[in-house]
């Protein structure tokens, strides 16, 4: 048994919008070539609101790495520790319940990682077992998710707590024209998150299974080039078509899970952009209704990296969930282009934890 | 059921010596106040070789991160694939076994990760599972087996291919002139290492128990600062006297375990520094003899960071290894200050598996 309890999200107060995104590409690129194709992919995206850490004007100045690392460390350390304890406080457990502590974030770099400040700084036990990961990029969602699962199928009484820090207005860089920069510039936004996985109790998404898939000779699709102004972010124009490539790998492990990945009760996925929930509705038979609380996610947040699906999520718990045992998937997408993929269900909070003995019967 | 399979290491072939290193110093910092102290701290290393993945010429050079981080990627393609290779020959695996690749690494930056590259170009399976570490430093050795343990306890039939790549010597900075900076420039060096962790069958190291203790309040011991120039390692002159803190961590274990840390069988330990094997034996009450292959590793190849619990490992398979069932540790130390710690049973060769509930009855 492992439940993916409520998560906890947080987004930074300064707020740009769709309409300040548009400007400040015009007056920036005035004399790009093609600044019309960039604005129309950024209105494309839907984005109406997102959220940074900044005021814009800081975040359009590049101060250096060494300047906006320094920035990440300071904001990660504000802005984690209420949403840990909100998470904490979501599964009914205190800082001494926990027996792993899984960070994801791309958008900075912390060694130590911010683990170990999270371990002295919060009060954790000091044999908890520390996991950051800084590499997988938008995919460490759902990553962290299932790595908190395995190690709750490894330990049945342990519990897992997972940090998603993602402050991708801290990688802008303002030397990086390419129309796929100038839509990053304008889809991606900053987010905290943080949920855990009970090996016993809570409710929430009982975790049953989960995959990973790597789609073949893509791994320049989605990268950073490492530079020393930080991290590049490149997207290559093939990335919005992924989906065609990914979904038989969530149809497959539905598949080995006895379930029909069309028929699923809920859907919480990765909102990289909006083709690829376009996409992901037709190539799974869905209806665009299934994933609503993605597309909620990108409108009002953009995408915040491995944060999505936590937020994602968090709105399905909002909507008061759906019936107890309904079945669901979360997947995160990032680059690779690697899909992390889970299955559960939703295990409803008023009627308590369901025996597990019933729930296997109910899965064959 | 999981055991760690006989590690492969491969070492580059530009090699270092300590009278070179000494000489370098003497050249490099001829004005430096505290020159003779960081001479006498480097001689106390007892490193007498290193290898580094480039000439010593091209090494005192920094071209920046960016190239720095280029050639991180390009000697990782180069150097990790026949370590690969031949840590599968030595667990007697193919790429169509693994189900996990751990891949650790703390001097260089990929997103993707090494783990997508692995898998396309050496043809591992597209669902294996990626989980790439890059900011557990040193201690990241025994963490990679301590998460590859807990993914074979999750799925017993699976099994896990651990990586460490370090370049330390990439990480050189010219301008870090402390002398903490100018110890650390005479005893870290760059290695390989590759091993798998079998959920059933092969022989090694039977993993039994694994935990992680976090020395509080000590991250500014350990440390990377970011910079425009790349990481730069911070170490504070109190890290030799790590081991007084780190010592309780290990025998409190064992004695979880029910074994006598000081009565083991094994020690396979980090050779951060010669201060922390001397400690060691001190604080856990064992003859310094035991810890010969971390000391050898430590002499012949200098602090290989995340590699060296591996070619530690590696030299107990050379010597043949010791009884069947015999109890050890395996442990790495890093920054946090973190220990990762592992406790085994070895698994002889000719003598197959020893079947589970026997092992189960030993012990008790």
């Amino acid at each position: 048994m492992a439940i993916l309890c409520r998560p906890s999200i947080a987004v930074p107060e300064y707020v740009l919008t769709m309409e300040h995104t548009l400007e400040l590409a015009r007056t920036l690129h005035a004399d790009h070539p093609q600044l019309g194709l960039a604005l129309r992919l950024i209105e494309n995206t839907g984005v109406k609101t997102r959220h940074i850490v900044q005021p814009i004007e800081e975040t359009l100045r590049h101060p250096g790495f060494e300047a906006r690392n320094t920035v990440y460390e300071e904001e990660a350390k504000r802005r984690v520790p209420p949403v840990v304890f909100r998470a904490l406080d979501n599964a009914g457990l205190g800082v001494n319940d926990i027996d792993l502590i899984v960070y994801v974030s791309c958008t900075g770099f912390m060694m130590p990682s911010m683990t170990a400040w999270l371990i002295n700084t919060l009060g954790f036990r000091t044999d908890t077992r520390q996991l950051p990961i800084a590499q997988l990029g938008c995919a460490a969602g759902g990553a962290a998710i299932n790595r908190a699962h395995d190690f709750c199928l490894a330990y049945p009484d342990s519990n897992a707590l997972i940090v998603a820090c993602e402050f991708c207005s801290l990688c802008y860089q303002p030397t990086d024209i390419g129309v796929g920069s100038l839509l990053s510039n304008g889809l991606f936004g900053d987010g905290v998150a943080a949920a855990v996985v009970r090996g016993r109790g809570g409710s929430g998404v009982l975790l049953e299974r989960n995959g990973s898939h790597l789609v073949p000779d893509t791994e320049d699709w989605i990268s950073y080039a490492v530079r020393g102004t930080g991290f590049h972010f490149l997207l290559d124009k093939r990335v919005p078509t992924t989906m065609k490539m990914l979904a038989p790998a969530l149809w497959t492990l539905a598949t080995a899970h006895e379930w029909e990945i069309s028929d699923l009760d809920f859907h919480i996925v990765h909102a990289g952009g909006p083709r690829i929930l376009d996409d992901l509705c037709h190539f799974l038979e869905v209806d665009p209704e299934m994933f609503r609380f993605s597309r909620a996610t990108l409108t009002e947040r953009g995408n915040i990296a491995s944060c999505v699906v936590f937020d994602a999520l968090d709105r399905l718990f909002e909507e008061g969930g759906v019936e107890n045992a309904a079945r669901g998937q979360i997947a995160g997408f990032g680059p690779g282009i690697t899909a992390e993929i889970a299955l559960g269900r939703w295990v409803a909070a008023e009627r308590g934890t369901i025996p597990p003995q019933a729930l296997r019967a109910a899965v064959v």
